[in-house]
Parts: C-alpha cells; sequence; structure tokens
C-alpha cells in the first residue's frame, strides 16, 4: 500500500488521480484500512431527505425497488451518493478498527455517527438491506464504512436517544460559528437576529447567543404557530413574524424589537433572504447564511447595492468540537430540548 | 414631498410599497431632490458588459437599434436596467447640486464615478443619446442621474485618465477587503495566495496584502502569458502556473511555494473553485470569494466535507473608503500601474 491521503484521494478509483472521494464516481470500500484511517460496522445509514424524495418518486414508492437501487448504487459505486441529486446522508455504527495514525479521537467499540456525507463515505453493505421494507430514509442495514485521516464523527451521546442526538448533530455547525463570531464581541453585549429562529439550527443559534453574552436576540418567524414554539421560552428576547423575503418589511418589522443587529443569521431555506438579511445588519456587523438556498451573487451585490459594510459569512457547517457544543446546548437548555423533542413527534 | 428612504424607496413607482431600488420595475427620476440626495449631470454612461452584449445580440449590432432600446428602457423605467440580464453599469457625470443632508461628502462641480449599478440609479436621458453610434459600452449622454441618502461615488483624481480610475474602481473592493482581513493578522507576517493573481482585482489584492504585511504572496495563474506579467513586479513572492479548478493539481502546485496560506483570496471568475480554495487555506485561516462564479452550496458542503475549520466570506463590493484605496494603491506602486495601463490597451 502507497501513502494515504487525508481527504481520501488514494480511495478514488475512477476518475483516478483527478478527484476527491465527493466528486468521484467510484471509490474503493475494501475493508482493510489505511495507517490514518478508521472503520465502521454500520447499523444505520439515514439517507438525505432529497436524496429518499427522489428515489421514492423514481419508484412510485416501491420498496423493493428502491431499496434494490439502493444496493445497486452502493455496489456501483462503493458509497451511497444518489446519482440524480448528489446527495448522501449520514450513518450510524459502532467503531472496529482504529489504524494507529488516526487522530480523530475514537476508539474501537465506540458507537459513533459520521458528521461528513455519505457521498464521500467508502462504504459495503453485506446483508441486502433485508432488514429494510424501503419505506423511509432510515435504513437498518449490515456492513462497513471507512473514515479518513481528517473527517467527522462524533459519539453518540449515553444520555439521548440516537435520533434526538442525530437531529442536534445536524444542525451543530450553525451554533458553533454563531458563539464563535459573537465571541469576538466580547463584553459588549451585542444583539442577534436570527431569521427562522423557531426552527432547529435558528433555536440552537439563539441558545449559542444567550450563552455567549447577547442580551438582544430578536426570532424572526413566518406565523402565529412558529411564534408560539417560543412564547415564553427565554431563547428570544424579542419574537418578529414578517417574510424574511421582504426587506422593507422586514426592516419595519425589527423596530420595535430595537432595529439592526450586529449579528444576522440566516437559517431560512427559502431564496431571496439576503437583502432583508443585509438591511437587518448594522453597519460593521455581519451576516451568517446557513440556509443553502443563498444566492451568492445576491448576497455580493445586495451589500454593493446598499452601500453595506457588513461581513458576509458562508455557513461552514464545520467548526471544531461543533458536535459536542451542540448537545452541551441542548443539556444545558430545558427549552431548547422540549422544542427539538417536540420535533422529534411530528 | 413626505421623508425619503436612504436606500430610495421614496422613488419606487412600481410596485409601490415593497421593492428596493434594483428590484423595482419603475423609479421616479424627477429632478427634484430630496434633502438627503445628489443630482448629478451625466457626461458618459458606461454600460455593463453583459447587458450591451445582449442588447448587441439582439439587434444583430444595427446600432440605431441598439439606441433606440437603451432610450426606451430609460424612459420607461427611469433607470438602466437590462430587463433580461438585470444588470446596469456605472456612470460618469458631475455634481449639480447636493441636498442639506447628503452625507456622501460631495460637492457641486466635482467630477465623480457613481459605483452602485445604474440598475438601481434615478436617470433621465435629454439628448436622444445622439453623440452616441450605438457601437460600444460607453455612452456619451445628456441628462441626469440621482444618488440616494446611502449610496456610493468617488471623486474622479486629477492626476489619472477617467479610464484607468474607473477600471481601478470596478474592482476596488477587493483590495480593501484583503487588506481588512489581513491587519487582524497584525504582526504575524501572514501568507497569501491569489487565484487570478495577473488579473484586476487579482494584482490589486497582492499589492493590498504586500501594504498590509503579507510577507508570503503566491499568485496562481492560468497560463506562462499570465505569469511573464507578474515577474520582476514584486507583488507575489512566488507565481504559480496552475489549474484552480482541480482541487489536487492545485495544492501540489502550492507545496514549492510554501503550501496553504491563511488566506485565500479568489479572483477567477470560473465555476468550480471552491473545493480548491479551501484546500488551498491553512487551518484556522480565510478565504475571501470575488468571483460571481462562486456557487454557495459548493463552499458550504465543500468546507463541510474537507472538515475544514476555515472562515469563508463573501466578497462584498463595499467597503468604506475603498476606492480611495485602491487609487492609493495603484499610485504607490508602480507595477501595478503598468499592469493596468497594459490592459487598458488591449
Amino acid at each position: 500500500m502507497s501513502g494515504s491521503s487525508p481527504f481520501g484521494v488514494h480511495r478514488v478509483l475512477e476518475p483516478v488521480g483527478e478527484s476527491l472521494p465527493q466528486a468521484a464516481r467510484v471509490l474503493d470500500p475494501r475493508p482493510e484500512i489505511w495507517p490514518d484511517e478508521v472503520r465502521i460496522d454500520i447499523e444505520t445509514l439515514n439517507l438525505d431527505a432529497a436524496s429518499y424524495r427522489q428515489l421514492s418518486d423514481k419508484h412510485t414508492g416501491d420498496g423493493d425497488a428502491i431499496r434494490a437501487e439502493v444496493l445497486d448504487i452502493v455496489a456501483t459505486r462503493g458509497k451511497m451518493q444518489n446519482p440524480v441529486t448528489g446527495s448522501g446522508g449520514m450513518l450510524i455504527g459502532t467503531v472496529a478498527e482504529v489504524g494507529p495514525q488516526s487522530t480523530l479521537g475514537l476508539e474501537v467499540g465506540d458507537r459513533v455517527a459520521t458528521l461528513v456525507s455519505l457521498s464521500l463515505t467508502p462504504l459495503a453493505i453485506t446483508d441486502g438491506l433485508e432488514r429494510w421494507d424501503g419505506a423511509g430514509e432510515r435504513v437498518p442495514a449490515r456492513g462497513h464504512a471507512i473514515l479518513f485521516g481528517r473527517s467527522i464523527a462524533a459519539k453518540l451521546p449515553d444520555d439521548l436517544t440516537p435520533e434526538l442526538a442525530l437531529m442536534v448533530m445536524d444542525v451543530c455547525g450553525a451554533p458553533a460559528l454563531v458563539a464563535r463570531t459573537l465571541r469576538t464581541y466580547a463584553g459588549e453585549s451585542p444583539s442577534v437576529v436570527v431569521l427562522g429562529g423557531a426552527g432547529k439550527s435558528g433555536s440552537l443559534s439563539l441558545a449559542a447567543a444567550a450563552e455567549a453574552g447577547a442580551t438582544r436576540r430578536v426570532a424572526v418567524v413566518r406565523d402565529a404557530a412558529e411564534a408560539a414554539l417560543l412564547e415564553g421560552t427565554g431563547l428570544a428576547t424579542h419574537v418578529v413574524i414578517a417574510d424574511a423575503r421582504n426587506p422593507l418589511g422586514l426592516a419595519e418589522a425589527l423596530v420595535p424589537a430595537g432595529g439592526p443587529a450586529d449579528l444576522t443569521v440566516v437559517c431560512v431555506d427559502v431564496t431571496g433572504c439576503e437583502q432583508p438579511a443585509i438591511l437587518a445588519t448594522a453597519e460593521g456587523g455581519t451576516v451568517i447564511f446557513f440556509s443553502m438556498a443563498t444566492n451568492f451573487a445576491a448576497a455580493a451585490l445586495g451589500a454593493e447595492g446598499l452601500a453595506a459594510d457588513v461581513t458576509m459569512l458562508v455557513g461552514n457547517g464545520y467548526v471544531p468540537g461543533h458536535a459536542a457544543y451542540a448537545l452541551e446546548l441542548l443539556r444545558g437548555n430545558a427549552e431548547v430540548r422540549r422544542l427539538f423533542e417536540t420535533r422529534l413527534h411530528e
């Protein structure tokens, strides 16, 4: 075996030498590990919602056909990457072997969730998915997966159900980046506006903001039902019902809540929130875009058109320690935990 | 007259009360100004390249037809916003009247360039564009334009031709944001990689990096011709020829130039540079995306897939004082000036 790449380039079979694993057509899922890798025995695959929807639509909900296609994708590509949506998902499993040069901090027997996408994770399935009826994103499976030298996996905590822990880990980048950004305002009682404050990433962002010392925390929600979720929780100091796509309407709705904030966090997955978010931000402040519906040019040109001196961050889903931090926020805040548990049973 | 909005909402005629001027169909270009506005007598319109190309293609280069359509757009919409491309351009003119509450720092008689897009600037043309033959983006014109309370205009310097000054101002956001970012590393001799280092925004970014104390400055260019432009200029300490879309190739090419940098600046207008830029950046470093070809999701998911702890900035074209700063860089650096003057005569 030749040397391994921390990004898994050594497992790219097609096209060789050009691609990172996510862009590759075929990965090598052999169970033997390179010295910096980790092998995981799979317990459950959680398919990405967009991927499962595409498969279900294509096969008009026929579970056997969906299962057959998932098996075919994994056998053909060496990873579970939907060829239409390009997306993957995540998995739960148990650490089976840790290479001597691995720096992920895992030990054999740890029960973990992988936080890098299945779309770049070498994967082999050995049970024909016999325990899965093809109905739903949660796929019980036997087989193994490989983590590269530079990867992300989090130990599943003992005190939370795997479903609850996964739901928190899925959005854990947001609160970590919010906390990091607010720490640059240490001692200045910064203010925060969260567009989509009642959602998963939004409510954790509000909890992170409170923990980081933001004394004015404004949650923008779309209707009274969402507002009711936050009432009395203490997560937000102000709850505002407004359309996050309407720049003038949003700016006006924020006036009674104290106006523009030092930090605006965009957690709503709809298009057209760029200029509204910029207008919701004070001069010299920061916008973090966590929505995948964000349009890069609309943000860049939108700020220029408003002569707005704001720092705009692409919401990187990875911040060191993000999963542990988000789980701590959930444990330390009964209201956040209740919000998440309510969503689990929706 | 009722109160004015610093963003020009009071001049939106259609749709009233919902849109900012850029998104509006029709603006009110009346010459009477609100107390925070400025009126400019137009000298030249510089149509956006994409807009002119669309008009020229549509009318197969017929100058009379192109001119007629520009006149029709301005008469109908109260601004020069191409209805197909959505883009505008900028203008040169002379300040005719300054409202008592204007904070733009302009005086009657100042010769200025507007740095906000024509797509949001109230505009009226009074000479039928009789001095323009419809061939080319530069449109001599008589008439007036309005700047809102919050807008951007820069005085044209006496010591540079308007063409040279405009070319610098067109990309002035990049060096200003590079300098601001590097100042957070004060005293630490930060390193910089500029993808597209021989271009306009790239070369000014390198000059800004040198001024801000970056001791290792790597210019990535696509071929030997571009490398030759930088040879011997002192702008870059290393010039690397590589394809900025190839993550592994770029990372490998950077090794002899010192490897990943504290700051990576993306100035190449091609798609697929997100993961290469992330890999070119050291852990804890920053990427600034100035390319309008940047894909938001590719950046966000790309960093997560690489477990890369990097701060990613949307390149805001506006930083206070950006035009004056870029012109100072040009004046203070004969090599940058020569690069720009070479481009003027291309």
